[in-house]
């Protein structure tokens, strides 16, 4: 038994430092998102599943609201997936609030096993890692991995009561209300809208920044490592990929990432895009450097990066959710703010 | 292809509807902890591998002090199981404090590919569930598993400040300071000192309690939930365990769980053990219910449970981290206090 398991990962699984290949596609079976009023204005709105026409969301507090966009979210996804609560074996959901309360109280009601998740705004790209694997490796014939952002519950959480109106600098971002919910499955689903056929899972990166309103640049360096170790472990090239997509660089980190992904000799200017600067637009909406938020790489994926791949548009691209790690606590301990990215490589079927 | 691994699927794995049956075992090859002064002087001192002489560990803030105990107990684990950073594929780690930053600034200095967990004190099962089944399923030759908690950190992110003096009910229990990690491999190493052969993973039960100073009884319903669904996904009894273990009920809690187990037709009080309830001793330590904490089951699994393990005492433990789901946030905005388990299945070799 041994031996064989091990000519199976030396074969198929296990590629290089940080990556991983399927052997079989695990199938992306469905995708719901919702979205807050702000993000229902802009540029992807029309292909949203739901939009809120407020952020409370018929809700008394933020966080309750943030959990009901889980809670809406892996309804629809499991209503497109044809699929019963029954029928999923794991959950793998996360946010950013202390705690992970907008999950637990989001997704408590479908009493489906639940692996709790924490990876910031890269937790979209960790769930669908893990539930990937957990696919491939036999543990379960469907699983949901969900995340979700809010931007009052956010700034509460990490900076100012919104009352005090306090100015951003440019280079901040502007958190997404709205979550992304994704039904990964072992059989091709009837709608299914791509598939995941590998990973590369990211270290913790840090160069050293401590300026919480310049998030980007404190990913960039997490995002770079992801997407130059994914080229050396899967022997790829920037055109490779139709699309290598970051999850909430913005405007800034992205002109970083780019310089960055350079010094190691790739050119991905030309096919880089980051989810932050697709949700807004940043020249109406006043988000300055675009958005940001677990919810910003799991909503522009389900609305906008699984429609091009479903039609074919794009047939194979780099997926990296990234996340900026710090705590009001450790802002104001003066700790730097590293970074972590989660890559998924997600193909057209 | 597809065929041959559905096969696999329902020859081995996947068992009920929330548990894994390994095909191999997954071998814990080494293990390390670490807690401060408070636990240096409790029941289970001897078996620890250092003991902080302050709680401080020589840091600055309680948060430092925590990610210096998740630092040093990976350390010391992969010296154990002779491993250098580069033969680790995946860390799978997490603490109680908002955006796991004990981990975050704990663990960075290792450049290993993270994924970052959150289930509360529940967070070491969800952690070895996780890691087990990637290596199980072919992903990895090595994990490290790695949790912590630390009382002062704690108070500070759900409590009160610790100059309040604040008085605790009796139900309270006291978070322990510490860290344990875990080396999990495929291979059978040389000072191997168990295995993992199955898991069941717990989902979130909310019986409506709001007593964030009586977390035993919050957490009681999902430790009940996954030692239930564990006898009835592997057809087990009671006495097909040497010791079922909960993470961090306490005394009160313990009894809520064996009256819940009892309701459904099984007899745990026999063989029922608490970690929070062998950390310290009670009635010396002022501690009240026990111990709690996502290092209270990771520090009492390294030294008591896995040394009774290793030496043949016990032949199989059925171990569940149990977790608190609350916030700062949660709790001032008048929610409830949900609970979850990991259940993970430990046998002797």
């Amino acid at each position: 038994m041994m031996a064989s398991q091990e000519k199976k990962e030396q074969k198929g699984k296990r590629r290089g430092k940080q990556s991983v290949a399927y052997e079989c596609p695990v199938y992306i079976n469905a995708s719901a998102c919702i979205a807050g009023k702000k993000e229902g204005e802009g540029p992807l709105a029309e292909l949203f599943d739901m939009i809120g026409e407020d952020d409370l969301f018929g809700c008394n507090t933020w966080e309750e609201a943030e959990s009901s966009l889980q809670k809406d979210a892996v309804y629809l996804a499991m209503g497109k997936a044809g699929l019963d609560s029954r029928e999923v074996q794991y959950l793998f959901a996360g946010d950013l609030l202390g705690q992970s309360i907008a999950t637990s109280f989001g997704i408590m009601a479908y009493e489906i096993p639940l692996f709790g998740l924490y990876g910031a705004c890269s937790t979209c790209g960790e769930s669908l890692s893990l539930g990937s694997m957990t696919i491939d490796g036999g543990f379960a014939r469907n699983v949901i991995c969900v995340t979700s952002s809010h931007f009052a519950s956010a700034e509460k959480e990490f900076r100012n009561p919104l009352e005090y109106g306090s100015q951003r600098p440019l280079s901040a971002t502007w958190t997404v209300t709205g979550s992304g919910a994704f039904v990964l499955g072992k059989e091709r689903g009837e709608h299914v809208r791509g598939a995941i056929t590998g990973i590369t899972t990211g270290k913790i990166m840090d160069y050293g920044l401590k300026d919480s309103m310049n998030m980007g640049c404190c990913m960039a360096p997490a995002a770079c490592n992801v997407i130059y170790q994914n080229f050396i472990d899967f022997g790829r090239q920037p055109s490779d990929y139709d699309k290598i997509i970051t999850g909430d660089l913005g405007s800034i980190g992205q002109r970083a990432l780019i310089d960055l992904v350079a010094e190691k000799g790739y050119d991905i200017s030309d096919n880089h895009m980051d989810c932050g600067m697709q949700i807004y637009d940043s020249k109406t909406q006043d988000t300055h450097a675009g958005g940001s938020g677990c919810g910003c790489a799991a909503v522009t994926l389900s609305s906008y990066i699984l429609k091009q791949i479903e039609e074919k548009k794009w047939k194979r691209v780099l997926f990296i959710p990234t996340g900026a790690l710090l705590s009001k606590t450790s802002f104001n301990e003066g700790k730097t703010v590293p970074g972590i990215a989660h890559g998924v490589v997600i193909e057209s079927v």
